[in-house]
């Protein structure tokens, strides 16, 4: 049995430093690198591609609404059309960073506020899924389970991965608990590791209720930014490969 | 014998257009397209990539220093690994989107204040190459005759081809009369197109002096946005194949 | 009986030309100048309040959502906080530059997706009145009629005018017909004006369905950059004054 | 006698955090504030203000060259009458910000690549002199002593304090040694804290060669975003109010 871990990184951006990419990449099998629009720069994503490949990790891009002093977190009207050339935009930066370092682009998730508009509007998720598509049908695409990302990907006939987050809370019908609700999100260490285990090895996962969901864990979302990020995430791989199971990138395992 | 004829193209960015993309693109044979650091935006390159399409016209892209309001004509104090990276960042999106329409991307010229500084100095001219040859040894740089461009080329092992400038004055020495001069640049349409058919047959081109000097011009540049673009492009196509001068993008004869 | 025309101006951004300035400068009284989030630049600023003073037009700024690419126009899920404070920012650019000309700002018209966000949330209403209170209260904030901005400037209080639309159809209610709905835009010349003609002197406007209904037209929004614009602007200022009806800016009659 | 401390502050931008803004205010007179060009945005501008206004300190407008990627620190080929513009669009921005907290600005010092560059040109040094004359008179200019800043000045008829820096090393001419020689920088808490106490009592700094060399301080620069800096302008504050000294901002003893 084999799972990855996913992480957003590469966040920085000219001066300004953000993030642990250092210490949590060798914890972590795949990482989604800001392209410009939300964060980084191109000489940041150049040094992030390369600490990923010192480590093994595989990369992916994080599109992003163009929204730098926003961090890509504030809703945007941007038209499908928009969004679809964006999204080949960014794609194809970084990719071209990843082939400047040997490297192979592994997968796609759309960032923040795109990230969850895509997740509920078909007409933005069918036009990341079409533009991926357009780049290379080989690339993944990271969908939150049971959204029209999953429809739209399957539409476009691109490949696809669904994630679960390691430290958020779910509904009792396994979607995200939002994060302006109370318990939203779990701190504690073991108890966010024991869950992973259980999404992992059990495909299941204990709603906010108390109730026992069902849940489809291709790769975990962990953050690599809040502080004792570094301890989660190690905690997390340990607690996974204390019963056994491996971790690595999805694009070898899916 | 054939020759390339290249215009700057894809300039108008969101709601602004600039140039004539539309009536130029069927006289010139190779466009440099500008990738979101000194003009155009994601969509607008995916309309100029699907235009020059249908045009039949070799796509290349036109990376710049991150000037949107100065177009790319200031010089800019950037360093060779900046811009290394932010050549990479821009071929790589430009190349996508080309993938998308299914094109393949023929060549890289540097942008206004890039160009200029990496004529003349090695270093820059070095990062451009090295980054070319990061992405793709296939891609050629287009490179103005004589340069720093054209022995960073050749150091990196990547493709090249020496521009002239269809209504530009040369020196003796056969480098470019500087805009700021009288007679810097040529208005009248049947000069340059004469002018342009001694470069292309003759290799040979009259000074602002009047002195015959040697040019090389594996590509002539011809401009798309100056008031009478058209007609000046129009006339220089007609020239050259009264002669009997076939037109077809360098990618495809050098 | 003296009416003040109302124009967004100023909209060029780098070397990016747009509008017809210099030739609708003339005919107006007020205009909208935008102030660097979704058009224009510094430059273009200073080069626009001088155009302004030349022709003894009252300058106002025009803030937007920070969005050069979409121009202002997409939606973004900016909070309150940000957008006062964007708000001020501009205001306070823009008035800088008039100073340096010897100007006084007169208004404050939002633009755009922020303009028609506004006008139907309190909160984003009240932000930018309350922006705009803090930066001095004298200044005029121009909102559409019955709208949320009316409230908020009440609220707030500043001063406010209310603006009608030259060449925009009603409905049967007073506010504006969508511009997706056929009959949105009226573009014959002299119905047009005509219309403006009733909504100045009558504070009535035959709507849609062919019904008057009341109008408040403290100010009258007519455009700059639409072909025909020139035109359209000259008759509207005709014809009102053919009837003995006076053209200046609000900022000295309201 | 008294003195003003100068830091540069306000540098965050969006999510990204850059400074010890909080815990160095209180140990200085005077702040050069971001102005959105190289840093910053108008959210944390207003933050920034309030935090100062907390403390009683004074405000000035740090402008720079439009490049946030490169934080303003990269030479720019701008254009007089553009840096006129964009310093007049900067100025204006923070001292709106500044009245919406009923706080006047003190002064302007530019930043990074455009601080050097004026420096060392009389066009650049005049373009911003006159720029700050056409927005209110009676703003302060900061300036390196003995620099073409101090000459454009007074010719524009603005007021202007010539400014010492605390950690840096000087030639026997006065002037600073450059970051790129050894011991241009200067670490010891104490030793620069007796260094600013010299500058400021006996006009007088050791050179880099050990020769004592006359120096102008009306204030001195200090830093507020490097490791060990609180300590550093915590431990120079002490060591002139030990000798008596006071603090407060050159705006008000000047």
């Amino acid at each position: 049995m084999r799972i990855d871990l996913n992480c957003d990184m590469g966040e920085s951006f000219g001066l300004y430093q953000l993030g642990h990419d250092e210490e949590v990449m060798p914890f972590v099998t795949s990482i989604n690198v800001a392209c410009g629009f939300h964060a980084s720069d191109p000489l940041n994503m150049l040094r992030t591609v390369r600490l990923a490949k010192k480590n093994g990790t595989a990369v992916g891009a994080h599109p992003s609404f163009p929204d730098l002093v926003g961090f890509g977190r504030r809703n945007m009207g941007a038209s499908p059309a928009e969004i679809a050339a964006d999204t080949i935009y960014q794609i194809g930066a970084l990719r071209a960073i990843c082939q400047s370092e040997g490297l192979r682009l592994q997968h796609v998730k759309p960032h923040g506020a795109l990230y969850t508009m895509a997740a509920a509007d078909i007409r933005i998720a069918g036009a990341i899924a079409e533009a991926i598509y357009a780049v290379d049908p080989r690339l993944f695409m990271v969908c939150p389970g049971k959204s029209e990302m999953v429809e739209a990907a399957r539409k476009a006939g691109i490949r696809y991965v669904e994630e679960a987050f390691a430290d958020r809370a779910y509904t009792n019908e396994g979607t995200l608990v939002p994060r302006s609700e109370a318990g939203a999100v779990i701190h504690d260490v073991t108890e966010v590791a024991e869950r992973v285990l259980s999404m992992v090895k059990h495909q299941k996962v204990i709603s906010i209720d108390g109730v026992e969901v069902p849940i489809v864990a291709q790769t975990v979302c962990v953050h690599g930014d809040t502080p004792g990020a570094v301890q989660m995430v190690k905690s997390i791989r340990n607690r996974l490969e204390l019963d056994g199971i491996g971790l690595e990138p999805f694009g070898r395992s899916v």
